[in-house]
């Protein structure tokens, strides 16, 4: 085991389309197999502390926000992934599992739940009262949106494409659910849209003036003509499913 | 006159782009006929104070920014404009030209040099000694960001498409010009993209991680297919040439 | 009535610090008088409209955060106060009532309310998740800051003097409150302190390296010597129970 | 040498504040000595880079700012001091020196200057031609303020308590300089420290409304009573001249 680093025991892993795509052989090179799936999970050390694991890891030497460190890797990128038994990684990406979630809770707190956090938290600069739509209902990204700005205080409308997911987005707590592209009562404060194309027209549309438009890729595509993955990439060093990088870069 | 308004007697008045625009019929409908054209100008009131006049001019009770205002008007728009002996403007519009500037020179700090001064200032959070692409390096935009940003400390990069044009910027104080699209040294900081489709994918490409693009319009069209004319819309609440609103939303 | 305003006949009225201030001749010359006392208040337009009234009066033609404007005034500074059966004010300066609340309970939502949004939500920058203190159990500002920081999903600790005022701030959402002055069981992310003398220096033990101390001025008195008034006074523009001006001045 | 660490050949040291407070015996126990003094200096490692060595070194793991770690540590500290031929830091903590500067010039920017450009350019939030006014014109934080807000476009006051300090500071590029305490033709927008008790009341009654107060340390002792040093001790985790905290905490 290199230094500074620790060995997780796994008790739980959770599926991303990140590792969907790795999968269909995007993102990934033939170089770098064999890889063992799965960015996020939970776990015991052995010495026994129980830990959630953080995917994102700097290159060594590395000081401020990992995610914009250009030599950056993530589980399944140089670091084998949590679908396994054991898991090494630098003792910096454990963290204390807090002790009222279960494992399997806290293993699908990683990649989407953070992405969701940075998007709202720190991108958005939403406040409490305001009204955020989000563009989806039942993905990662989305569920952990609805789920986060409910606790927030923050008025909740969802847009989703069958009844089956807006009924689970009102059930985690949206106060409104909307077909997709449907005319909205009013115009909103900030959008959250991790779709692209299919939904970026609707959301450019359905702010406020002043309002912030909050994206972390686009699992349908780009939004227009093959610029916008660019406008991700450059701001999130990650073709989908990065983590939570908005559109507005400036403290990316 | 109306209660709250000053006449301003006009000694010099500037030309901007959303002029020409309205000239072709953009952005005003046969009923606001006939018109004044110009946007910008500094003159005398009656009680000779030497002025400069703002052109955005938001509805009665508006407080706060009079650029996010649904309701507000624009000299052109629905005041008459600048190329005229008198003009009209709430008192609230007219401020007091600095005595180190000629009449001639005041007047060209309006639209354009407001616009830049927001996408760099207030929109973008580049700090000195950070390096700043400007897409264009004749316009109205870009070469008042040439010298504020040369002003404030900060390494100033344009592209422009003639010889003449980047000879220009260069005479204004940008210390690199590059031919539009080319490859540069390095990636930037931020870039300030007023161009729209010529420039678009060479400016998020320009980008480091964590970089900044701030817009302020297309002169050239929008950059892929109808949607980014939106992101400015939405942002700017102006279709050409607005009030310097950048791709960084939040705090439009 | 002056041209752009309106009347509203009061349905309910709140009191606040800042009148007890006023009666003890504090913040007001004997010039001023008679002046009606009452910041804040509900009520129904002549024409039927039912409204909150905003306390804060901007100088003829300012534009921008009327809090900023030097020459801004209050009900009971200039403008008559909310303990009458009508109240004349800008038309700005009345918001439509939100059905859900009672005119009593509208009344209410003004000085105190408003103050502790900003430090909260605008100034403090803390996000749901991270732990605030407030210091003061009962005030108004305080009241308001723990009903606000528990729905926007923040950890709410008070301190309070008495036991009765720490039962009240449980009821009202407070996770935990302390003996004023307490040994804390964990630094905290940020703190709110309109108490002054008696809690500054426990305030700035409580923050954790980075952490956040917003304050609204000092109910027990400068901190030290002098000196901290003017802190609150120069970002503040009032001398006690301003218009939540956070120690963090530099967007006030 | 430990591992990820490298040793510099010292061509040239600086000295500061914080060297004389050590000498003291200021911030400093028994059991640290025996300790070499020099926070800040340029050298060539054994490999032949030419390097500048940062002061601030975090503990193991630590990710994110490095000043904000409780545990973090600098020169002089637990690490030996540049005050010698050779010096062991990690290897994240030298950066390459610019050609355009001479070991002696790079020697001084760590931490006077970077003190400096943090609290003009990350705390303060000051825009190119606002004001800003630097109390003491002669110290190692003041000359870098000066000459950094004049390269930024602002425009610099300083005050100064003999005429050869203030001609210092207008030799430096301040565009004014007044005697300590002197009563200022306008207020300022931002006012910049590092003195304290000599200087804190006047700084507070220089500001406009919504104005910014950076403070780094108060070098003439507490403003008032004792309670300031903790103002800076809780922003900056250091009692004297530290890294560039300001009063503005809440992204320190």
């Amino acid at each position: 085991m290199p230094p500074g680093h620790v060995a997780v025991n796994v008790r739980a892993a959770s599926l991303n389309m990140h590792d969907v795509w790795t999968l269909r052989g995007v993102g990934i090179r033939a170089e770098q197999f064999p890889m063992i799936l799965g960015m996020d999970g939970a776990g015991v050390t052995d010495d026994g502390r129980e830990v959630v694991i953080h995917a994102v890891i700097p290159s060594p030497g590395w000081r401020g926000d990992e995610t914009l460190d250009p030599r950056r890797s993530m589980l399944t990128e140089s670091y084998q992934g949590t679908f396994a038994d054991r898991v090494v990684v630098p003792e910096a990406n454990v963290l204390p599992k807090p002790a009222a979630l279960s494992f399997s809770e806290a293993a699908c707190m990683g990649t989407a739940w953070l992405t969701a956090y940075r998007m709202l938290f720190v991108k958005s600069g939403l406040r409490p009262g305001q009204t955020m739509l989000v563009q989806g209902a039942s993905g990662g990204v989305p569920t952990a949106l609805v789920q986060l700005g409910r606790a927030a205080g923050l008025q909740v409308w969802v847009t989703g494409r069958s009844e089956a997911k807006r009924a689970l987005a009102l059930e985690l707590g949206a106060h409104a659910a909307f077909e997709s592209g449907a005319r909205l009562p009013d115009r909103v404060d900030g959008v959250f849209d991790s779709v692209g194309r299919q939904t970026w027209s609707h959301s450019l549309r359905a702010l406020k003036p002043g309002g912030v438009l909050v994206t972390c890729g686009a699992t349908t595509g780009d939004a227009t003509a093959g610029e916008l993955q660019r406008v991700f990439f450059c701001s999130c060093a990650s073709w989908v499913r990065p983590w939570a990088r908005a559109a507005n870069w400036p403290t990316c």
